[in-house]
């Protein structure tokens, strides 16, 4: 792990660079995915199936019956821990329901913003070794209580044609309506056009690989609204005197785990704490299952060293970090100076993993960058809300002039006709 | 206008057809524009506006004093309407701004959001006969109140090299901090790269021709946010007996007044209603300045009638309108029902134009049928919203157990450890 020290402004932007991601060069297989289902439909789908993932399927959906006995194959102690985060998941994301509050803006003017769920989405949920329910969480338990009428799943099968029973269970606890048993750009390509088994959606969530992030691309182009842009995970920690080596090198490998393209930051107000820090690294690192992938990125990560914290409050706005724990003493004076950020975990004693899975905030969140403009994934991605405007005789007496005004000065007469017509045909 | 008496579900597909749309063929050509803005800057710029805008221009931005003067060369009457359009939109605008709330989820483990304006944000504004100055409201007004730190405006200059007063001086009270005289697809493409001129902006606002609105499309894949899918703009009034005809057919002008491909639709309970109001389009049609155009949209348009109102609700979400306008004796009742649209006018007294200008509500809004999954532009589009949350000691106690159990289940084992270090290491 490079350590730079108070490096100057100049040489900021090489340390603001991510990997480079080339995902032009598979454009061209994607879209072939994606027109081919489009025109052939199932019969497309069951020959992705059988390439991909290396299984003939007759059917897509996974029957109720196969979902509900899901719950016998999970363990209890697991079962109750999906339960706390579904529970507090839930709770954080309620509290994001907004009241409507109506507001005159000028007497007899009234205007308010209403919410109305999604009606049909669709979520996606990687395979792979590792079952990932909790994104089943993160991305059904708001669907359900922005009520989106159908919530649709798809995670690819594997060889004996099978999703793992916690990701049917938790879908199932959390009312995902439809699933289907369909992995990669294939699974997207299914919910952007629909077939004659998986319902077309207007909205795609969730993680995937480079194909799944390409395909929802092309979706994006076909007017399909998806959650965000898509890019390896990353954590920045800033960390003072008062952070224990060991935790702070604990968070660091918790990202570095998910990948080799992951990124992985510490940012410090001393030398020996980051020297510290890395020992600790390389120490818990042999001892990890994941020591491969987390090796790999780990390579590719560095310690900064500010003396002073508001010149690392400039580079972290710059760098946009997805995760930011700031292992800090008093960590909310420099969560004030922070513009962009997916998330930030505060003090010492709140890991990134806690928000990973458990305290109730979201873990789709913007990397890459993007947290200069996009927020993650909460209740307001799966809702539109409506603009209303109500206008008594009154009102319409006192706003009509302006509106004619300006629709005269834009020359839109049959603007300025809809507002003048109504005014002359008002009781004196 | 065709009238269709109670049309049956399966002939619905047809209407709700949109203008087809076909980009696709200009993607080359933009491109193109792109590309050489990215590589040479502002020499593109210039060879471009020469090229599309007919004028030679050294620097595109339009000096402080400029800006100022525009004051004088704006009516009065305009300016007043102009203020009060503005006071109307901060103060809806400002309704959205949110308290910080902060969750417990579980004892010691609390959540929060807190909303940061994007730091760049880049509104285009078209040019043409009229001056959108009516735009500049819509998206300034509320980038001003996120606390965007800078606000880039591009509209294309006329033969002379000048944008309209009227545009300038919007701009001016609304706080934009920056104006450059650049149109189509090269504005869009200096926002997305930046220029030696023109600086480089996280998220791209606003209106525009086929060409901007396929470089915003680009943009989007560069990792640039937008503020929506454009399209052509559309109404649909749904009107009962106690509507006017004339206020109706004005309605339906001001939709098509905006171009040949806008959409413009009537839905009632009563064939005569659709019959007066047809011969009232006619007889306002003829009077228009721009009846050439709205001609050619009202071609386009047609009525449909619907004996059972709940039928009507359905046809409307199947439809899902940008603009609704609900000229009903009881427009609450139904609008309840409505769960697509992008702004609902309320009542007789409550034409579309008041939207369109002053009321307080946005117009920048989903059309083509994209007010399934996307809101219209307000507040919520020129923030980010960070997510926060800090435990305790007793917190990480209360909620660790379950992230370990979770994050073995999901075999990463850095993520638990990230909880487990903490926890070995509290004071017992």
């Amino acid at each position: 792990m490079q350590i730079y020290d108070n490096p100057s402004r100049d040489r900021w932007e090489e340390l603001l660079q991510r990997p480079a991601s080339d995902l032009g060069k598979l454009e061209a297989t994607v879209r072939e995915v994606m027109n081919r289902v489009k025109e052939e439909g199932d019969a497309a789908l069951r020959e992705y199936t059988a390439r991909f993932d290396g299984v003939e399927l007759d059917d897509f959906s996974v029957p109720a019956a196969t979902v509900e006995a899901a719950a016998d194959q999970v363990p209890d102690d697991l079962k109750r821990a999906i339960q706390t985060a579904h529970d507090n998941i839930e709770t954080f994301h309620r509290s994001q329901q907004t009241q409507v509050e109506e507001i005159e803006t000028m007497p007899g003017v009234r205007c308010w913003r209403e919410s109305r769920g999604i009606d049909r989405v669709g979520l996606y949920i990687p395979g792979g070794t590792a079952p990932l329910f909790s994104t089943v969480l993160m991305l059904a338990v708001p669907a359900r209580l922005a009520g989106c009428r159908e919530i649709v799943l798809c995670s690819p099968p594997d060889r004996q044609g099978n999703i793992h029973p916690a990701i049917l269970y938790t879908a199932h606890l959390c009312g995902v309506t439809r699933i289907f048993r369909l992995g990669g750009s294939q699974a997207i390509a299914a919910m952007t056009y629909g077939t004659a088994t998986v319902p077309q959606v207007y909205k795609i969530f969730g993680p995937g690989n480079a194909f799944v992030t390409v395909a929802k691309q092309l979706a994006l182009l076909q007017g399909l609204a998806i959650d965000m842009p898509a890019g390896p995970s990353e954590v920045l920690v800033c960390a003072d005197a008062g952070a224990a080596d060991a935790h702070v090198a604990a968070d660091l490998l918790s990202q570095a785990e998910h990948g080799h393209d992951s990124q992985v930051v510490l940012v410090t107000d001393r030398r020996e704490k980051a020297e510290g820090v890395w020992q600790e690294v390389q120490r818990q690192l042999a001892e990890l299952p994941r020591r491969e992938l987390a090796a790999q990125s780990i390579a590719n990560s560095f310690a900064l060293v500010f003396d002073d914290w508001s010149e690392a409050a400039d580079y972290v706005n710059a760098y946009a970090p997805e995760h930011l724990i700031l292992s800090l003493a008093d960590p909310r004076s420099f969560a004030g100076q922070i513009r962009n950020a997916g998330s930030i975990f505060l003090g010492y004693h709140t890991p990134e993993s806690v928000g990973d899975y458990a305290s109730g905030t979201n873990h789709t969140l913007p990397t890459y960058g993007y947290a200069r403009q996009y927020s993650g994934v909460s209740l307001d991605s799966f809702v539109k809300k409506i603009t209303f405007q109500e206008l008594t005789a009154d009102g319409l007496r006192n706003i009509g002039p302006a509106v004619e005004t300006m629709a005269e000065a834009e020359q839109l007469r049959a603007h300025r006709n809809a507002v003048s017509l109504r005014l002359r045909d008002l009781p004196s």
